[in-house]
């Protein structure tokens, strides 16, 4: 897949903007309050799960005194988009050249196959190389089924998912991307 | 709404269900995971959200140490079925006349009026009286709108909420419900 120069070019912006310290978490959430606010999707990031083991009180509030990080089976983001359910996960790598599969649990991979076969729209957010990719799930999948590695390579990534165009009012808008490709489309397969 | 007495005759095994120490909480995981296992829906409890304050390390893994629980703005459980997005919360109170609305926050009514501004489903499961009822959101706005009452009585939930059947092997099966009374006709509002 070929980029016009037009959408290359945005992205000196994001460059610079993640130069400033902007991790790709506060991105994503600043572009699900752009959306909550013009009444566009409801999307929200789940809570971090977490195994609480001890709980104490002070001035009459329970306080968490021992709890430990879980893994997630879900991905991280879900919400409601033009009436479907819509979910996805956002990773980070500084590899320039493959990113790693170790970044999905197996459960999530499951679970991804459960949301595309239930007609949801699903996808993953990648920071790769000071630029921000939507793989839709199909095509991570259709990676996984067909190739033995542990990492998938930065040219399948260029080649299959597209480019996210940072936009100061919007953040990086990836419903743009779901409405260019037709998440809806899922329902064909 | 007057209910069969086959209905009723239902809630036999759900008092005595309750009795043996089974909380709302748990039955409804056990009907999500039946779900999952059917593959008819799939459907997950958001974990609790929490503000973390400090972690520590042991043995090379993080301890959170302290940390604070905090206020959903969203329901406890969202999910897919039949490739539409699906939340609802699980409440249960020890009141026999009215179910207070302090249960609910106000940034969860906000968010239960957007879900059904973007054709989601959205309800309420609430247990009251040994009782297991499903409260459709619009009926649960609806009493919002009409009352300045900081509770609803008992006899509006009887009339505008569903009882909810307990079966061995599927709990309460809250998406029988939903096919019953078309969650899907939110799309006419």
């Amino acid at each position: 897949m070929n980029y016009p120069n037009k959408i290359k070019k945005e992205y000196h912006k994001i460059t610079n903007y993640a130069n400033r310290g902007m991790d790709l978490e506060n991105l994503i959430n600043e572009t699900n309050n752009y959306y909550l606010e013009k009444d566009i999707a409801i999307i929200y990031k789940k809570p971090t799960p977490i195994g609480v083991v001890t709980v104490s009180y002070e001035n009459n509030k329970q306080v968490i005194t021992k709890a430990y990080f879980a893994s997630p089976s879900t991905l991280d983001y879900n919400g409601i988009y033009k009436g479907k359910y819509i979910e996805f996960d956002a990773k980070s790598t500084e590899s320039k050249t493959s990113f790693p599969l170790s970044n999905v649990h197996p459960h999530q991979i499951q679970h991804i196959k459960n949301i595309i076969r239930h007609k949801g729209i699903v996808f993953l957010i990648i920071q790769m190389n000071n630029l921000f990719y939507l793989l839709n799930g199909p095509d991570f999948l259709q990676f996984i089924a067909n190739s033995s590695r542990k990492s998938i390579p930065y040219e399948y990534i260029k080649e299959y998912a597209y480019v996210l165009e940072y936009n100061y009012n919007k953040g990086i808008d990836y419903l743009k991307i779901i409405d260019l490709i037709g998440g809806f489309e899922n329902e064909k397969n």
